[in-house]
């Protein structure tokens, strides 16, 4: 009889997330899951490594009976990195990040700590998804989502996915009934407005924090912004080849070499 | 009179590594410089943010006369988000971020502050370069790049660069002669095989350090790693849609609605 298949399971606001508690359990459903997560937030660490310091990983007590997890003390890709290099003797069939709270489409997928783990399992030759929902709250609903994320993850564990392409998810905060379907979408062209708030320290020191408007320029249909604004649930094919090849025969013309 | 180009200085090894300084050299003689860069070092940070803390920035006395420097507590993401929202009053008409100690070719670009830099100039719509050198001497020899340094800048200065695009620009370790010239290039399908040094602290209890060999399985001619090991400049225009386009097709005939 053939094993369920292995299932990573990791995210970037640490392992006693309850986002990472309710991926688990869906997960549980599918195949033999292990979960190394980060032992603190590491939100908005988009790729970072841990290459000037050193690195802590810890078996701990899993509150799912039954499922192997571990504490790292680096970064999202870090956890992945250890994972499938030092703790694994079995490749995973799939790596699922997440939940993440707030969603990550568009330029956030750049930011995204739970979108570069998945980013780095890809990199690794594991088929993976980032899930994210749009709400910050710390106790949000997962139960609306569920089913879509076990659908999702079956499909990828059946088919697998094209070479280098792993999957951004988001939710929009809707109960099960009013959301209306998944679309894959493009990344859409949006960015951040950033403003710095500046503040005082108790010594005087003047100090900031970053915050900033989301803004979406992008009118088309096929984004993933637009689905989330309309009721669905975006499926964003993502690749790690950063490469312009579009550009690369206009700067043919230019006269760089003197 | 027109006024010289305002140009935008960062790196990821901090303000005080003599890399940004070689850098700086070259800028001064193309318009006037802003220094913006971490205040200690931020290697392989990606494009990771500080959200979750506050930051400081500091007006420092600026090692090369008449250039504004400022030292960011934050990472290389977070210094050109300050420099543009924060400090600046005009639009800097280039971002330059480096030098680079060691290549950010192939998968490279994904992991590094230094890149990410230049990809976060380009969010912002300034026009923008990453530089690195293959040499990890932190006292490396940049003046036999410094030449093709100028004139890239100067063609970027001049032609802008297509919407959204930015350039990686890794130099090999070469005296000037033996340098054969500047290829424009894709990223290398290569990347690291990590392997965990597993040590003991003085407590006893154990950590790690990440380790890892680059493994580049691309043979094409066309890729950055090529042009390095052949002795040329590589050039790879860089954007920051990651979405998958070619996976859209296939992804929609999959049973993602259940």
């Amino acid at each position: 009889m053939q094993k369920p298949p292995l299932i990573l399971v990791t995210n970037d606001d640490g392992i006693t997330a309850p986002g990472i508690r309710a991926l688990v359990e869906v997960m549980s459903q599918l195949g033999r899951v292990v979960v190394v997560a980060p032992d603190k937030p590491q939100s908005a660490m988009g790729h970072a490594i841990t290459i000037n310091n050193t690195l802590y990983l810890n078996k701990i007590s899993a509150p799912d009976a039954g499922i192997l997890e571990y504490a790292c003390s680096g970064t999202p890709v870090d956890c992945v990195k250890m994972a499938v290099c030092e703790l694994l003797d079995e490749k995973p069939a799939l790596c699922v990040s997440g939940f993440n709270y707030g969603s990550n489409s568009s330029i956030n997928v750049i930011y995204s700590g739970t979108m570069s783990a998945a980013v780095e399992a890809a990199i690794e030759g594991i088929p993976a998804i980032g899930f994210s929902l749009q709400d910050f709250d710390w106790h949000a609903d997962f139960e609306s989502v569920k089913p879509f994320v076990k659908r999702i993850a079956s499909e990828v564990l059946e088919n697998k996915l094209p070479e280098g392409v792993l999957l951004n998810v988001n939710f929009p905060k809707l109960p099960y009934d009013d959301i209306k379907g998944v679309k894959v979408c493009r990344q859409a062209k949006a960015q951040w407005i950033e403003k710095f708030d500046r503040r005082k320290n108790p010594s005087g020191r003047e100090y900031y924090w970053l915050t900033g408007e989301f803004v979406n320029q992008d009118q088309g249909e096929d984004t993933d912004e637009w689905a989330l604004d309309n009721g669905f649930v975006s499926v964003v094919p993502v690749h790690y080849d950063m490469t312009a090849h579009h550009a690369i025969r206009e700067l043919n013309t230019w006269n760089l070499n003197g």
